[in-house]
């Protein structure tokens, strides 16, 4: 019996989306080769390339605006670097609000001067700052939509005169947003979008050129636009699976379809939380993040029961990250509002044990 | 029917390898749980990462000497980025054999001086040249094994004092070499290693540590060792699949098993270019690369009937990189000997046809 998989990512994908994966993996466009051994540069890949890269534009509303989306390897991670590598002369602005985005504050350290706008630290980052004021003289404004380890997430974001830049790897497809909004965006493919090992870039072009510097080909955005995302071979599967990913999406009824289901999956939880007097919550009520729900006992003794509670309920991946402790409870686009009921009914029955 | 598939890569994969990784992405570890659906933290996976390093340590010969191995994202073309980034510190030499040794080249220059110690452009990298001097002031002297893509092999590597390093995408785990000669050895997966998406990086822990220059965390070989190869969320797929890779290659004998087999592939091949009136081959004989066979007609008026021959008899990717033109049969580790022999099949039957 398939698991209730809270994991933080890499998580669950759609059923339908594994099963076709498996497929391709044994013969795929019906060539009798599996998608791992044939050439990127092969016409049914090139398809798969150009529609994945179409179709991200689509459902971010972002077609004909002067955006390009990319696949790129390396993660989140490599971003942090790339993004300063391109686009910081001088000084750059960072919302600091948890573990990712003091990374890529660190990372944009080597290349030119960066300020701290506002951070979250006080309290570990268990809220998103607020009436911060961004300085006019940056290159860019830098925040990370959602905190995948203390599950927060920015319900608005800064009105500014300077290119925003976002790291929307654990909610991007998952919840409408003027997406025009933002300059450059990035993400990790493994939450709502695909397995790990790739990475989604959607950048205005406008922005790119700028910086003095000389710019390593292969972290160069310019490079890889003119390249149509083939620079060099691509993650065939991760673009592939990511592609499904997003088809079954647009299937669905797109980002509006499924942040109705979130919504409805994040009331559910947070509404026990709120409601069950053995739970609490760890994130501001303001800024709950709808992906990673993350709660404590009020009490450590129930802990045993209640862990064994949920092993039995066929529950699994909730165990809070280190830097908060407790319980984490991600609910990305894939999964069911049944697996959150399994979720709210383990930890009533906790209650009534209690 | 399974195609003869002689694809440059990403190529052929053992269908056995093909098969598990299948299987694993419907159902991992019999948990229930796709691969690549699990966290990356999870004990199976953090498992596999570890029999992987330590296998490529295995059949390489480098256990306990002092290296590691890692599985990076990027490609080679990373790898072009990070071996400077990591290693140049004033002057570095290059030998430049094609276009990815070339591209390698190019990037360094971007971190310091760089010495051409020799070219075979003049005869479009169709042979490898010999009797060059290394200059003994530079940091490191810069290789490539294989030419994929001019069909050219070293078949011998200078002894040098200074640390020496070699980008392997194309023909690592297809033969026996004293690896322990290597500072630094780097190839894409994509090749005799699995699918795209995971760059394997052997690296002699020693060489490491010596550069001034700020080296971003996620260029920073120190800091991926350090990680155990988990800096952040690695490719997972591609290194299960790479995992599966080298447990086949192991339970048939490793490399020097199938070195063997690919001496035999290539004397078959090489034999009937040879004896075959209608073919010449492109690269020097003595330079010859046992992973890619490049080769042309010598009458292009039989271009339409070869073109239809092996198309018939279910060849698949032999057509010649833009830069060379004609025929180029890749027949890497998973490729069996009785596709070499279904090609050379056809290019008799072209000659009894002339």
């Amino acid at each position: 019996m398939k698991k209730h998989n809270f994991s933080a990512g890499p998580c669950i994908l759609p059923t339908s989306v594994i099963e076709k994966a498996a497929a391709a993996v044994l013969n795929f466009n019906d060539d009798h080769l599996s998608l791992i051994e044939i050439s990127h540069r092969s016409k049914p890949f090139v398809d798969v390339m150009e529609k994945a890269r179409k179709l991200a534009l689509e459902l971010l509303g972002l077609e004909n605006k002067g955006y390009q989306a990319l696949y790129l390897q390396g993660g989140a991670s490599l971003q942090f670097l790339m993004v300063a590598y391109n686009l910081l002369e001088k000084k750059a602005a960072y919302l600091n609000t948890g573990t990712w985005a003091n990374n890529a504050l660190k990372e944009a350290k080597i290349f030119g001067e960066t300020v701290e706008v506002a951070s979250s630290k006080d309290l570990n980052y268990s809220y998103i700052p607020k009436n911060y004021t961004i300085p006019t003289d940056v290159d860019y404004f830098h925040v990370t939509s959602n905190n995948t380890i203390f599950g927060t997430q920015m319900k608005e974001f800064p009105a500014t005169n300077v290119p925003l830049i976002c790291d929307m790897s654990s909610d991007i497809f998952s919840r409408q947003l003027d997406f025009s909004k933002f300059d450059l965006i990035y993400a990790g493919a493994q939450k709502n979008m695909g397995p790990a090992g790739a990475t989604l870039v959607v950048v205005k072009e406008e922005l790119l050129g700028k910086v003095s510097r000389a710019i390593p080909s292969i972290l160069d955005y310019k490079v890889h636009i003119s390249k149509e995302s083939m620079f060099n071979t691509p993650p065939v599967f991760s673009v592939y699976v990511s592609l499904l990913t997003l088809e079954w999406l647009r299937d669905l009824g797109g980002i509006s379809f499924i942040e109705n289901v979130n919504n409805q999956k994040a009331k559910l939880l947070y509404d026990e939380i709120d409601r069950n007097p053995l739970f609490v919550g760890f994130a501001a009520k303001e800024d709950r993040s709808n992906m990673n729900v993350t709660f404590n006992l009020v009490d450590e003794k129930f802990k045993t029961t209640f862990d064994t509670l949920w092993k039995e309920a066929n529950i699994s991946g909730i165990n809070g990250h280190r830097s908060v402790g407790g319980y984490r409870a991600s609910m990305y686009n894939a999964l069911p509002l049944y697996s959150v009921q399994a979720l709210v009914d383990v930890m009533q029955e906790l209650e009534r044990r209690s």
